[in-house]
């Protein structure tokens, strides 16, 4: 099925050329089939300067990649014996005999550059020609294996023959949001995105996307002629953004609640402790996802059963028979237990009902507690979530650290 | 960036309409810009009967998909009062008052029908018409909103008006491997693979797809006109690879180790219970994410620091002194701990080097061990895992999850 993967390669490739100048204007997926794969190449030659295929290069009968650029482009294909010793030779290293298969892999086509795969047997090829409309104007057309392991240090190893076609000089940043409504987001900032940023050579642009976790990226673009004047604009944007949204903002670029929470720990040289009951873990998964996080994580308790909250964690049995599971008392002293069993400077709970089934009128699904244990403050927040019971859990996960992270911050303003 | 985030409707829209017999022949993803909107829908429109776009019909001025269809189609768009009236609604329900910039979404092409949008401001717009081009064809282009939660429901609305669109009938199955290697799975189903399934009346097609965690993908698609024919075919193309991978197979479709695993305990009627270290909660967040896991699954022990290891796990000290806190012997106490805290019938450890750093010459970064005990075993995996931090974290939970699947599915095998 053409359709069975979500084209991750484009995201990957769209960045590093976002990075040199070079914008994508369209991005293809197509199957296995010749002709459709020769309508987008012609097309694609066409309208472009830059093509940049990936995949379609492997050793079977469905790898048309190569042929059909040849079909486009009038080179013919050659085996090329450099590159059927080196396809020899990744599989004599495996202590394997190639299969005869991977003989097409040899197939160059006539002119083109080979680029070498240090993690695969595909080798990619490039071909540069003169664009037959302009006279002083290349096309370029790049042909790389569709593993991103394998597609990214080409892509890396061609960068110096896509700087020619760098257009405008273009920045831009993403700030991460959580804790505030998109449309809150966008009331709050509309002075800023509406305030005409004229530049004496540039432009601005704005994009604000919120996902179903609850985390919200705040996009600009800056784009011109001028770079001091593109890092200044982009000072000042960043800043009032920051300055307007507050501790809203959790990072930069590709920062998570987990990092962001993770750098405060480590900064102020804190520890912490978990007890997750509907999040099972995910919290504890995410903290110690972070390099270094064995500095300020000591331990966590996922409790799933009421016996394991009270023998481990040492709740009460009493209040979980008087208030529940679900509920401020038990997320109190969830997070008091696991405080004083391990001794970390800050502790926290989350308890809930992530569904789909054992909800009740008075206990719906989505209800989360989550508590917050320090010397300085016993806090528990109640929520009441939607979604799926992998929204909820998710969002449960992302609140508490939003609520860790926020305190860190600014201990006393809470 | 037009780059900024993988197409996951493309896969959830090219899922749908295999299943109702019709194949997608091109994903395009295309900026904001008008000039290329219209070049795609044109290009689209000469190529295909069917034409599904998402996103592009939001308030801003930068959806501009209704604008780009009327354009290519030649028709007008005008205000639809009735859906004005249905977008105010939506914003009343919110008590809100409906922004100005709204109205837009209320612009309906000429002679188009409107998709109800029970979860967002922005309607559907579906168009049919006569194909110039043959007397009794007709042409479909449907316009969805973006978001997964407000496009989906849409496809399933219009799915009768693509009915008649349907070409032959096909269906498809994905086994789920893990435990071997991509190209061992190749050479065993060879045989399979290469016998020409000559059917009466159809074809068959396989694929094959390894991720980077471990598991893999075996695909077939069986296509005709005969369903009996394709069921038959599908069956046996099943049991003849299930009959050479055996408990490779863990499951069909979107199964995953989890789920597998979960089904077990259940039927069993046993319970679980995880003491883990490098992996840091992943199993339990893992094992909790599946609904009705509270019957089987008692509770996880995160233990980052060596003091929870001996506290909550009652590990001896001395073990760790003498053998370190990723080795064999520490393993099999963590295990050991855990199962006698909680009582549980099955109970399984995971110590490992996760990086980037920590790794020595004797222990490198991707050490594992994984311990798994019960009433009637006792056993410690060693590993060597590759890959980033995220890499050796995932590939020890899911090979953790494979062991207690396979010693759950053939106790005394292991």
């Amino acid at each position: 099925l053409l359709t069975d993967k979500v084209n991750s390669n484009s995201v990957l490739i769209g960045e590093h050329l976002f990075a040199m100048g070079i914008n994508v204007s369209r991005v293809t997926t197509v199957g296995d089939s010749l002709p459709e794969m020769t309508a987008v190449f012609s097309d694609a030659l066409n309208r472009s300067d830059i093509i940049i295929s990936t995949g379609g290069l492997g050793p079977t009968f469905d790898d048309l990649t190569r042929q059909a650029v040849s079909q486009v482009t009038g080179r013919a294909l050659k085996e090329d014996t450099v590159v059927l010793e080196t396809i020899r030779g990744f599989f004599a290293r495996r202590k394997a005999a190639m299969p005869e298969n991977n003989r097409l892999q040899a197939q160059v086509l006539e002119g083109a550059e080979v680029l070498n795969n240090p993690n695969g047997t595909a080798p990619g090829q490039l071909l540069e020609f003169p664009d037959s409309k302009h006279d002083n104007k290349k096309k370029l057309v790049a042909l790389l294996p569709g593993p991103p392991r394998e597609m990214l240090p080409m892509l890396e190893a061609i960068a110096g023959r896509l700087k020619p076609f760098s257009g405008i000089l273009q920045k831009r940043f993403v700030l991460r949001i959580t804790g505030i409504g998109e449309s809150l987001v966008e009331e709050k900032l509309r002075p800023v995105l509406e305030a005409e940023r004229k530049l004496e050579s540039g432009v601005v642009n704005f994009g604000i996307v919120a996902s179903h976790d609850m985390i919200i990226d705040m996009k600009a673009t800056v784009s011109g002629t001028d770079e001091m004047e593109i890092d200044e604009t982009i000072k000042n944007i960043k800043k009032e953004f920051r300055d307007i949204l507050g501790d809203h903002v959790f990072g930069e670029g590709r920062q998570t609640l987990e990092g962001a929470v993770g750098e405060l720990l480590s900064h102020k040289k804190q520890t912490l402790a978990l007890a997750e009951s509907c999040t099972g873990g995910m919290v504890a998964a995410r903290i110690t996802n972070q390099p270094g996080s064995s500095a300020y994580f000591l331990e966590g308790i996922v409790t799933y059963s009421n016996t394991a909250k009270e023998r481990l964690l040492k709740v009460n049995p009493e209040t979980i028979l008087a208030h529940g599971a679900v509920s401020q008392q038990t997320a109190v002293e969830m997070a008091e237990g696991v405080r004083s069993i391990s001794g970390a400077d800050y502790a926290m709970s989350i308890t809930g009902i992530a569904g789909p089934g054992g909800g009740t009128a008075e206990k719906p699904v989505g209800l989360v507690y989550i508590g917050l244990v320090s010397p300085a403050i016993k806090e528990v927040f109640k929520y009441q979530f939607s979604g799926t019971r992998g929204d909820i859990r998710t969002r449960a996960a992302n609140t508490a650290l939003d609520i860790l992270r926020r305190y860190l911050l600014n201990p006393k303003g809470r």
